[in-house]
């Protein structure tokens, strides 16, 4: 395979997006930002042996991770993903098969939410495989919602099923895209943020940014079926993974009680579950109360690269 | 070393720029777009081993590189760079004292231009140290230069001294940002591209996305010293490193002649030597003519990834 070879073949198959300007096979994209005020941009980087794992999945499947992590942070921001552009570091001796194969896996994504490649990198170096998105969003009039909003008193909210996605879902989770602009439009989201390094933890963020504390209700937590699957594996308990585990891409958002009321009865998010699971508070930190009523402080747990 | 606290010093060292709305420390940053009509965006990933060589040159040496190559492509673009968002894999067992070097060597060119790092994603892997920096431009009501506007009866400059830049110059080279914007500000350049494959590999980007072809002049060449000090090492001649070797960095334009006229008496372009090495041909393909006038024909010769 040589590099200008794969390249053409990814221009020819591009999709068309009339705000992009100049895609592929120039030094850099031009895209046109007329209409907009604000730009959004995140990038995220994968590596096998960390991220996915290639003799367990498919490079199809990795692919389409490294892009659906990328539309998760635009997701928490409640705003639009439009363009992206992807480095790519080829082991030696990879075949245009499998290229191809881990470019159809991005597409598989970047179709579906009309997001348009516009440029990248394609390397070949002595490591793993390794992928970089760095994904471009708009505002769409709308205003980014940020982690520094919340406030004492309000509700806590997340999406979806929680823990035990290493057992499959971090590879298939769909980003909250369309449910982050949904709640972006038409209701008062004071902080949001998806789960990826953990609930605990990216809830951790919130707090620090927004300088308050919360208090998680226990028996309220939606704990995934893998949670419990894992759970007879690791002799840890169910609760623990979905508090826990990374990789979840739900949104965990916090909002005034009565806009939470209205976001639980609304029929705009009716294709995923979302729980009130807790409130914040004033001072500093986590408490969790158990369902007989019991309050403990915990530690927010989750991954952390580089950890010692 | 964390990867929090590690961001976080990262975060307080930020310059700040007026058009960035939020920077480090949410799931995307935002940037200001209100006063442009185009943004220019452009990706590059860096591996150890092959990008560069930590054995033989410092971590502050490969930052340094790593977004200096982005900055390149922007004024390629004829264009101005404004913040990038940086990803990195360290290695397992990483010292903070190689992450901060590394950042130095990132801030060493990006206070230079005026850059803002907005962002990023820090990681660990079982393979090499690994840096992805995707840069963004704009086109301060200029157009940017693209590669498919080269015309027959265009003259073909290009700035600075050729080859060898293995030698040293791949890590230090300045990229041509000030150069690039002066000559789109005050010039009509047809065609540009930067030197990163090599001489003739980038013209002959030029040429494809053109539909041209191109007459070089051997003697016209600027041949750097390094180049004559690598040839004695490789056998081969200075001037085939000079049209060959990749990582040169420099400017390869095409405009009128009259155009070039302009631009080769002009004051504007002071800090950098400018040549012209040839002309732009109907049909396909670069000639070569010597000094004593015969033309032969010539393959473009340049490095090119994943070759088999």
């Amino acid at each position: 395979m040589g590099e200008f070879s794969f390249i053409e073949w990814i221009r020819k198959r591009q999709k068309r997006r009339k705000d992009v300007v100049l895609g592929i096979g120039d030094d850099c994209a031009v895209i046109d930002v007329s209409s907009d005020k604000l730009t959004l941009i995140t990038t995220d980087m994968l590596v096998d042996g960390t991220h996915f794992d290639l003799k367990k999945c498919t490079v199809r499947e990795a692919g389409r991770k490294a892009i659906a992590c990328s539309i998760s942070d635009i997701a928490a921001m409640g705003c639009q993903a439009t363009v992206a552009v992807i480095s790519i570091c080829f082991p030696e001796h990879t075949t245009e098969k499998f290229a191809r194969e881990l470019y159809r896996g991005i597409w598989d994504i970047s179709d579906k939410y009309n997001i348009r490649i516009v440029g990248g990198d394609i390397i070949s170096g002595h490591g793993p495989f390794c992928i970089n998105v760095t994904l471009l969003g708009r505002d769409d009039g709308l205003k980014p919602i940020r982690r520094s909003g919340a406030r004492a008193g309000d509700a806590i909210l997340v999406t979806g099923m929680l823990g035990g996605s290493i057992l499959g879902r971090h590879l298939s989770f769909e980003p909250r895209l369309k449910e982050g602009l949904a709640l972006n439009k038409n209701f008062t989201i004071h902080a949001m943020i998806d789960i990826s390094d953990g609930l605990t933890a990216d809830l951790n963020h919130i707090l620090e940014e927004s300088c308050v504390g919360a208090i998680i209700y226990e028996d309220q937590i939606p704990v995934s079926h893998a949670a419990m699957e894992l759970s007879k594996k690791t002799g840890h308990t169910p609760l623990y993974h979905a508090l826990s585990d990374g990789e979840d891409f739900e949104l965990l958002m916090t909002l005034s009680k009565a806009q939470a009321k209205k976001v639980l009865s609304s029929d705009l998010l009716t294709d995923v579950k979302v729980s009130c699971i807790g409130e914040i508070v004033k001072g500093r930190g986590i408490q969790i109360k158990s369902s007989c009523g019991n309050i403990h402080r915990t530690k927010p747990r989750g991954y952390e690269h580089l950890k010692s």
